[in-house]
């Protein structure tokens, strides 16, 4: 029932397809040994989320979980599966193999500019419009000539494993990841650095959008604490 | 000092960086308890790691370690990255957001034929010559136009982690890769399975032959059992 | 909801704490990228999941996740908390430091006799009931004398974290314990090999019997390839 | 060739078994997309370790490995096991199933008082010299106690996985346990914290003491980061 147009082509989306537990289970596990348990979240339980996430006690976070179904661009999923502690089943690699069936690319709508003083990242400023559209006509243009090229090649009878090696990575993938709510508000942290590359502070934004939903508690307290640090 | 020209083109390689622990560490660590402990690998030495491989008996090799070099195409590394016990460290992911220099493509020498019966594989069969040198031909040009479209980019001032989406996944990619030896011989078991990919298994035959100096006795007990297994 | 008598002392239990995903789940993660899904479990999924098992395709099986909350004799514990795929948190090691109550201990009601063949095992013979109420009388006596000079230490100003150390093995503490099924599962057969420790074994059936509630054609599909496995 | 006499009574060590790479391989790996490696840890490696650990790039730090031999009472075991990126092979669980020998305790020297305050933990304060004597002696005897019924329950044959139920936690274990440095200085780093308890971080100190000697300016580097971050 969640979903969420990420890249703004309406192909990129995050979805929720299950989880378990929420704020209520986070502190009666944290408290569980004293016998007591709360049936709404009040004051104490915020200073308790707190008190664990500022001084890493994080296992009551870890038997938070969620499913997330997601769809981005190959070269956003490489930086994503990076991430070990996620638990990744790629959708489009099975079938990549078994169809040659609707395959899409990210076109950018605007161009981040390189930056000049840190070779690593990209500017807020963006190209102009005149190459804006140039550039995303000969990238579309790109993009069907090596979907031609890969058709070509199944035609003549090329396996599918080798003939997808030709599809740029801006070719859509589309991957079920699962993640407890511990190691998923540190990739949430590390995707706020601002060398953090901005389309995947996207998806980022949206995972947070989902997660306000099932923990809003711990959610808000962690985001403000968050604030703090990197303010 | 140990590569592998794995995929026949002179690019591709496996080499071994650094490793820690041998064939003597497994059968000591296994019978530390009991203050004996082997200077040369001889008969029971044998029987015991027979043992600890059958009975899934893993942990005396959780503690001989390897860190490999790998330079694959993109295609590979991904289906590689799904195996979360191994820690990566991308050298290109860096890099290709740094430099524009020294993009490679693998460009196949023999192309094998889709197979008809299963959906998913390829077959041992091959293209014939003619559409071979036709298709070989158009992959390289399709991979310089698309080098052209990123540098294009690149000259307009396009931030090169936005431009590298253009780069087809034939495009090599760098990475250190670190495992410990019960994870690495469960890697090389699944490359084993039928199904995996031709060129992912040119791979872990190339591992094979360096473990092969590293923990020879080990391996070779190992290699044993996965023929009677797999026979 | 569900609970479990483990040892017959009424005293140590597993209980099911939340669970994430069904049988439905796992093939429709399984078959997602057809465009297909089961609303019913029917003979094309059982295939599906016979298929993934036997050929440890075991990603769909990774999103199904369980959080138990389990009571133990500590030496049981260890043993358990070597399976690192497991995210534990341990209720008593916060609140042994906090508290001194509700100290319980396992006194066995039956022995099983040391094997002389293999001799990290036991047998199925019992000790004779002259022995067995002796025993039980020591074991019962020596864990009182232990608890006393516990609070003794307490009584004198010791740091309960130093005074516990004087309690013996027997003890109960007690966890949470999330782990998804593909993992589960693992540790499910392991448990079933005939050198595992009978109390564990028993543990393990008690989760075989809360888990067949949730995924009841995935369990059973297992269970037939483990008595096939092991006959 | 490297241990330690940790809790000062001649048992309880921490042992470096083997060990895989150096600062050099931290800054090369870290730099070898630029086709430049550094021969002598200069400035420029210093300026580069000091942002790896500022900014969690810690990848380049999971290829440097360490695998310890460690010695401790199963009280602190318990603790050092909830890390779960560490592999553990535990030796005393094979032998105390084999055999009967060699089992020590700890007796501590001194006692630390409980906390009034927080009822975690212990203070800095200790037991005075009269009732240390008195403690250390009960101690001793229950220790002497437990040992006895266990051997009288080997006498008459209960199998040994049973009988070591009755031992006191204050028992020797012995373990291998192997840890990147990534993970181990996020281990050290849990341990300066002032709740932790006194023991572990005694085990910490020596690990320390260690790998100053293998990653020195890795290591200087890190310490002063924690000196600031926890003055």
């Amino acid at each position: 029932f969640m979903t969420d147009n990420v890249l703004g082509d309406n192909i990129g989306f995050v979805r929720l397809v299950s989880s378990m537990g929420d704020d209520l289970n986070i502190v009666n596990a944290a408290r569980v040994s004293y016998g007591k348990s709360s049936e709404e979240f009040g004051d104490k339980d915020r200073r308790l989320v707190t008190y664990l996430l500022k001084n890493s006690h994080t296992s009551p976070l870890e038997h938070v979980m969620f499913t997330f179904n997601v769809k981005v661009p190959l070269f956003i999923e490489r930086q994503w599966q990076r991430h070990r502690t996620w638990a990744f089943f790629s959708l489009n690699e099975v079938s990549r193999r078994y169809t040659s069936e609707n395959i899409e690319f990210y076109i950018p709508d605007k161009f981040r500019i390189q930056s000049t003083d840190n070779k690593q990242m990209s500017t807020d400023e963006l190209l102009n419009e005149h190459y804006t559209a140039v550039i995303k006509q000969t990238i579309r243009e790109q993009c069907e000539s090596a979907l031609e090229v890969y058709n070509l090649m199944l035609h003549v009878g090329v396996a599918r494993e080798i003939a997808r090696g030709i599809l740029p990575q801006f070719m859509y993938t589309n991957f079920y990841a699962s993640v407890d709510l511990h190691n998923l508000l540190w990739f949430l942290e590390l995707r706020r650095h601002p060398h953090s590359q901005k389309e995947i502070q996207l998806y980022a934004e949206s995972i947070e959008r989902i997660i306000e939903k099932i923990v809003p508690n711990t959610y808000s307290i962690w985001s403000s604490l968050m604030e703090e640090k990197y303010k």
